[in-house]
């Protein structure tokens, strides 16, 4: 490399350094350390290797950047700023601040530029790998020998934090078994963690652990030697069948004369003084703050123009392939957009009543291959669960090394990485991905599941094994808290079906919903198939609750349910109604869906008039105060739950229609 | 190995197969597989390699086993039964029933010779990682040049679910660093998963993976071969500096002449037939179930009495223990009795009234170190934020190999392995464990605490950053959804104090709490030490919620609010009242313990004839409902929070003393 553009590289670099310091300190709060420390990494990949067009950061066949260690959010920043993305020095100088677009942590949606939402550990790493799965699924099924139109690299950093984390391995296991090689992770090798080195807890070989999952790994011993490190993205690009990790060994807090090397620097700002302390040390006009040289701005801007070339070659290669492979052309264009046509819904399976019945795990698996047939961007899989899951598209082959077309995907038992790979896919788009495990497993996913809530992705949860009712495995296996623990999430949207064509609609309503995640919850056992001639239609799903059973005028009582429940409410229903208690049962499958209904229709279902109210779920009643009111009652399971056939559990947990009928007059009691 | 020899190793590990084989099957329910496969080093552990006295399970220096692979239940149970420990055989037959010792997945506390609760995958894994810290530590202390009385192993086995979690990452990267010596661990890798085989997602190299970390691996080809398994375990024993991998190759449904190797006998019976088929295959007798030979019997009894003598010796032992170091002697066996001196109670801190205040998290920290000083079972660290989480015992060194008398313990940036490893602690006794990480990361341990509470351990959490009042690191570090997610957990005791005072009150509360874990929301910000002369004593705590400002004679409306929002409430309350409105404020810091309290106390607390009630909490409001009635309100928070300094935060959430005024009087207005 020529001494000037030595100069200049390292100029550029010293921007991205000092604009995120100054911006931090500005903020009075940050991190700085990986900002100094990876500016080489960001530079480099924004100004030269990544294919990237700054003025459309939705071209599809970009190259993608995740900074899984979201805590380095302004290193990201100052390289979108620079590179010409809509991030202004205004936003710059706003950052952390209310309404601004630089906030704490990267934001998909808020920033363009930002792939995806980081800084829980682990999540951006697994996102990755998540697009990668979506982009070898999309290349395979669009790409032509003659025409590549799926074609690019996805890029990560990660931290100490990352490696740490379980999720990582999870991850990590699953992108090299599947040899995703369009990978190409920088591991920021600062041996630095907030507590100190990380030689206090963390002294893996990180080089063999990778090796033994089968990634190209390499090894850059100084992050400023630039030529080096462009050899190993070089390598790291050659390398189609490997995923790579390049250990890049790097400096936290780079340049700053006291704090470089330390903790000090990792979460805190550097300090008026050691600001200028840096400047110095680096050649910096220490007056200068917030400032980008003109040949700084010169070289991105140079760098954005080619950018701008490449998404025009590509363009220009687009055009021929929607001339020789028209249908192809707009397909893509359509899923990219998230339009598919309708045609999935007129074949969805409707099930005729039956007293024996079917579990609604087993329609989970019909309803999916219905849509599936219609809908060839639904694509997921199990945690190593298939056959109770149902989660297989039977007339797919595996996702996999030489048929990733396949769209069956064995997420191995990984139900983390599998709910952050689903993420991933759905954040790089043209597929509805889903994932399957029980659904007390939600517990091990749950960090993925916020992140989809919060990123507003369309991920569908098939959580099976929903209640007691899953029997003799036991109280390790049995959720009982897990229902309001979901119901929790914010924009998370919880469905519990009670029978076959609640689950169809249920699934309905998943593929539709695109605002946010869904989990079914669905059951191991058998239930019966409500006659929908006597019985409300199971339409009423898709307005969260709905009188199921009427009663003849006003209700003396409503029995409020859910799922494998809803049975039992209607038969105790029945029986009261047999004793001149006129009792109206509402079918309850899901909140979220219900607080969005106008109270008129809230009123309609549950009459204020009406107190005597009873919830039956099998779960904790937590929440359930909400709807059955002061005078109202649950019948829940507070407690564990305990290892014996189901019919026995249901009976000890008195989720019986004896019970029910009991607990019933005790409300009518109270209530009058 | 002599003819004979053979013979009767063979009938032992054949008596384990089958005993299992025909539980499962009359049970119609449970996992045959791994029971056959793995009966080999069952029966080897059980009858010769470990130290261990049926007749009495809690002896302190016994070998403990864990079956990670928890479905296996019956391989242990097998073993426990032909041990002599107090599983009969009526016990056996009553495998999976309501009531039985024998339950689906192994629970401690349950069963003699269960040392821990399993089924979900990774944690057995990482709950031996947390007995051999225990281990460590205690041994550190009490063992003497010429006399240790803590000396044993730990075995474990793992199967492919637990190499795959994350938490097997996160664990074993933890304990090579620590290089836990005593741990031994038998890897079942018999190359079937639920879904198939390993070779559709699962192609780590185990071995390579392992030495990453640090560990001592060897490789057994054939579990049947117990020359070579026992030479194996006697090499891991010898490597008392780093914890030991077995790789163990073996067979799934060894022995089924038509399901042996595939996963059609992981998780189901194999059925009349088979079985029929596989004994004559294995030379059994076809006619016979539930059958345990005579000689295999004795066999076991000789293996009996030689653990009886075990501990004969060890009580020798100990007795001259207790004679040359009375004082260790004697708080070594108060320890592993949980009976600690009540000294640590007249040591605790107390805050003067302050405006400026202080972080409930700081006084945490402090509250840490004055009772660390009188209880010197009390250890613990953080997930890699011990400054944030002020999690250290400063008096100590850091828990490390060379120094494990250390109570700091760094656990990494490994909140699952966290979790469970203090689990691990906690069954091993003697100590109470505690950890600490921000709040909303409870979500990546919260498989852990799961367990924690189920199996009603003394583990303590140090949950900090408890709110949006975290400010600008935004959503994906700000808890909303955290705080009713834990309480949803049957059993774990959820407490947010409010100020300094009732911070140290919970961490009392927390420490005398022996009945389950104990979690501890604590605030990032400053909090004003209320003046407790003015308002009721931080004794209230104790209840779980207390009116801390009464107003004059019956209150027109109660504020009720928990951590942080308290004096939000109260100063609210105060310009009420200046109103003419009495206004009363419930500090409600845990709704568990309040749930406790008889009905007199929480009618004081919440008489029923005040209506106009409104909840004030930083978080959803989901279950407040239960306190606040159908007239009431919650100042709540529904959606995720945003990136900016907390006290803009508080005001654009609603969190302020005129938001909850006007809200208030909108309460009033509705509930006249």
């Amino acid at each position: 490399m020529s001494k000037d553009n030595i100069d200049i590289q390292e100029k550029c670099i010293n921007t991205i350094r000092f604009l995120s310091v100054d911006a931090i300190q500005k903020a009075n709060s940050g991190h700085p350390g990986i900002t100094m420390g990876c500016a080489p990494i960001a530079h480099l990949l924004y100004s030269k290797i990544m294919k990237h067009n700054p003025k459309n950061p939705k071209w599809i066949n970009r190259d993608r950047f995740i900074l899984s260690a979201g805590h380095g959010s302004m290193l990201l920043y100052s390289a979108l700023h620079l590179s010409g993305y809509d991030v202004t020095m205004d936003d710059i100088k706003n950052f952390r601040q209310w309404g601004s677009k630089t906030p704490g942590h990267p934001e998909v949606g808020l920033t363009d530029g930002v792939e995806t939402t980081t800084g829980p550990l682990g999540q951006g790493f697994a996102n990755a790998i998540g697009m990668a799965v979506a982009q070898e699924f999309i290349a395979e099924k669009f790409n032509k020998l003659d025409m590549k139109v799926i074609d690019h690299n996805i890029y990560t950093i990660v931290s100490d934090g990352d490696m740490m984390e379980g999720i990582s391995h999870e991850a990590a296991s699953f992108a090299g078994h599947h040899k995703l090689g369009s990978l190409v992770f920088f591991y920021d090798n600062n041996k630095i963690t907030i507590d100190g080195s990380t030689d206090i807890t963390f002294t893996d070989d990180t080089q063999k652990r990778f090796e033994s999952y089968g990634w190209h790994v390499q090894h850059v011993k100084d992050v400023n030697d630039l030529d080096k490190l462009e050899d190993a993205v070089k390598n790291a690009k050659s390398e189609k069948s490997k995923p790579s990790l390049i250990i890049t060994d790097t400096h936290i807090g780079f340049g700053s004369p006291n704090k470089q090397d330390t903790p000090g620097v990792h979460g805190s700002p550097l300090g008026e003084e050691e600001i200028r302390l840096t400047k110095k040390n680096l050649n910096w006009d220490e007056e200068k703050t917030f400032y980008v040289p003109d040949e700084v701005k010169q070289y991105f801007s140079e760098a954005a123009a080619e950018g701008k070339r490449a998404e025009e070659n590509w363009n220009n290669l687009f055009e021929n392939y929607s001339i020789k492979y028209r249908e192809d052309a707009e397909q893509l264009t359509k899923i990219f957009n998230a339009e598919f046509d309708d045609t999935w819904k007129e074949n969805l399976p409707v099930f005729e009543t039956s007293s024996s019945g079917i579990a609604t795990r087993a329609v989970s698996g019909k309803a999916i291959n219905a849509i599936a047939e219609n809908l060839p961007t639904l694509i997921g899989g199990s945690a190593d669960l298939d056959a109770s899951n149902n989660t297989a598209i039977k007339s797919s082959v595996d996702f996999a090394h030489g048929s990733y077309e396949g769209r069956k995907i064995n997420f191995g038992i990984r139900e983390h990485a599998m709910g952050s790979i689903l993420n991933g896919m759905a954040l790089y788009g043209g597929v509805i991905p889903y994932g399957g495990t029980f659904l007390i497993f939600s517990d091990y996913m749950r960090p993925a599941i916020r992140l989809a809530a919060l990123c507003e992705l369309q991920t569908i949860y098939v959580f099976t094994h929903d209640s007691i009712g899953l029997g003799e495995d036991g109280p390790t296996h049995q959720p009982i808290e897990q229902l309001a623990a979901l119901r929790a999430i914010p924009n998370l949207t919880v469905i519990r079906p009670a029978d076959a064509n609640e689950t169809v609609a249920a699934w309905k309503y998943a593929v539709e919903n695109k605002k946010g995640p869904t989990a079914l919850a669905l059951t191991r056992q058998k239930l019966p198939i409500f006659d929908r001639t006597k019985y409300a239609s199971a339409d009423g799903l898709a307005k969260g609750a709905y009188t199921i059973k009427e009663t003849d005028g006003d209700p003396d009582f409503i029995l409020i349910a859910t799922g494998s429940e809803v049975y039992l409410a209607i038969e105790a229903a029945k029986k009261l109604e047999g004793e001149g208690i006129k009792t109206g049962v509402v079918s309850f499958p899901s909140w979220e869906i219900f607080e969005e209904q106008n109270e008129d229709y809230k009123e309609k279902v549950l009459p204020s008039n009406c107190k005597a109210r009873m919830s039956v779920e099998a779960g904790v009643k937590q929440g359930w105060e909400k709807y059955i009111g002061e005078k109202g009652k649950s019948i829940s399971i507070e407690t564990f739950g305990a290892s014996a056939p189901y019919e026995v559990l249901f009976e000890k947990y008195g989720l019986t229609v004896e019970n029910i009928i009991e607990k019933a007059k005790e409300v009518l009691k109270n209530s009058n």
